[in-house]
């Protein structure tokens, strides 16, 4: 089954199954909400055409999660280019949900910056809560699997020990277009192939067999931290192939078209734009 | 103004305004509602009076924050007894709203650490929509402030390079009682009182005036990143006096009774305990 959230001709978002050959409307404003419902499988079933033969306007999968979670340093060919040591712990960091932007929305290249990097990502849709979940059992949790692009702000992320900051800016990371439910998929989605073009040419390519953690570790390793609930999402990291990792170093320009990958899942299309706002001058510690 | 989101008898919350000899409810679940009306100023006038005269029960302040952003490293003291240069840019991290506890609350002490620290902050809470706000109208979008404890795991805060983990167990983190309108404090509510005991021993006593990066810059700079909304909760950044800056380091322990003060705005008091789940194995990239 693969379920998304669509837009509607009204300007507002449902819940939609997207079928093979067509798409069926269900009574949630949004994705989060229908998964809020632990019936969320039986409900997914019913549901009304879409009218109209287009392709759907997919807006972020779940748009309002209550948590992202993100991982650093994931897969072995990303955390050599980057020149960090094999982490013995999953390295987890955030986002906030108004850096998402549906499937095929524009990545907004923020005007403070010009070093805007891909990072292709494997997504992981939460379905029910789950607090202290043994690796075991960690995938019973899992709702199905989906695309990112942690689309990240280099300079920002390096501006500090921190990443955040370079990482959730305002309408910069593709989330979608489905999420595919996990019998559709390989055991923890794993062995996929995962890519990532930029103008056509490829940038990273790999499979989701390569991650240092694997999804069933990292769902057990945050329930030991925090509660998961459904609709939340965690974006498992990123293989080799990024523009900081290459000499010279290639950033996202306006135009720059981004497609990302995963097999089995499906694919995010994105282009690349300038923000329109003025630039604020950085927050230094010299000028309170 | 004084304003709460407190716990109702029937088990459910509301938003609050707390006057010197009485609470008023108001007809918002919690206030991060009230927040999001861009009236509040003038709905949270109204409001029937609380029957009893009982203490009210406070629910962390705003339940549920589209955002938590956290500064690192944002007095010199702190920055000094962590062995950290003085930043150039503000050292932001996220936290998930299951981390917030209300002001008389149980910290939870995770079952997987020893070595969980105090972080008495000053609190901001947005007022209105935020986006690429210049430092001078900054001030302009702060509802109010308010007194949180960031409580830190030490030691999975720095299993990686990224603070996440440690930050933001389950239960954690104490914000409250009350949120207090700009008003009635100087501006920035810089200058106040800081304080933190633990068992009655003063671990942290500092002032507000020592930011090194104001709630102004702070706000400005946040929203250069992404648009700051009603309810959203920044903690500003802890002074010296943590238990992982001493030697022999201290820690929190069952029993142990945290009081977080800051002048003109309120106290936290909140007492550990020790999480009742068993821990689970860490995960360890040994092992899938």
């Amino acid at each position: 089954m693969r379920l998304a959230t669509i837009r509607l001709p009204d300007g507002g978002t449902s819940a939609a199954r997207v079928d093979r050959d067509r798409v069926r409307v269900l009574p949630w404003p949004d994705l989060g909400r229908l998964l809020a419902d632990p019936n969320w499988r039986q409900l997914a079933l019913v549901g009304e055409t879409l009218p109209g033969e287009e392709e759907p306007q997919y807006a972020p999968l779940v748009p309002h999660p209550n948590k992202i979670v993100c991982l650093g340093l994931n897969y072995a060919s990303h955390i050599a280019e980057m020149g960090r040591p094999t982490p013995q712990y999953p390295t987890l960091f955030a986002k906030y949900d108004g850096a998402l932007i549906g499937a095929h929305d524009p990545v907004v290249l923020p005007a403070v910056s010009d070093a805007v990097d891909w990072e292709a990502e494997l997504g992981v849709v939460i379905g029910a809560p789950a607090r202290h979940v043994p690796p075991d059992h960690a995938l019973d949790v899992v709702a199905g699997y989906t695309v990112v692009n942690d689309v990240t702000v280099r300079d920002w992320q390096h501006r500090t020990r921190e990443f955040l900051s370079g990482k959730t800016f305002e309408a910069t990371t593709p989330v979608g277009p489905v999420l595919v439910t996990p019998d559709e998929l390989p055991p923890g989605a794993s062995g996929l192939a995962i890519t990532c073009t930029v103008d056509g040419v490829v940038m990273q390519h790999s499979t989701t067999a390569d991650l240092l953690f694997s999804v069933a570790r990292i769902v057990s390793y945050v329930s030991t931290i925090i509660t998961l609930k459904p609709g939340d999402l965690i974006a498992t990291g990123t293989p080799g192939g990024v523009g900081a990792g290459r000499s010279p170093e290639i950033w996202l320009r306006p135009g720059s078209e981004l497609v990302t990958t995963i097999e089995g899942i499906g694919q995010l299309h994105n282009r690349c734009v300038r923000e329109e706002r003025p630039a604020l001058a950085p927050a230094s510690s010299t000028t309170r």
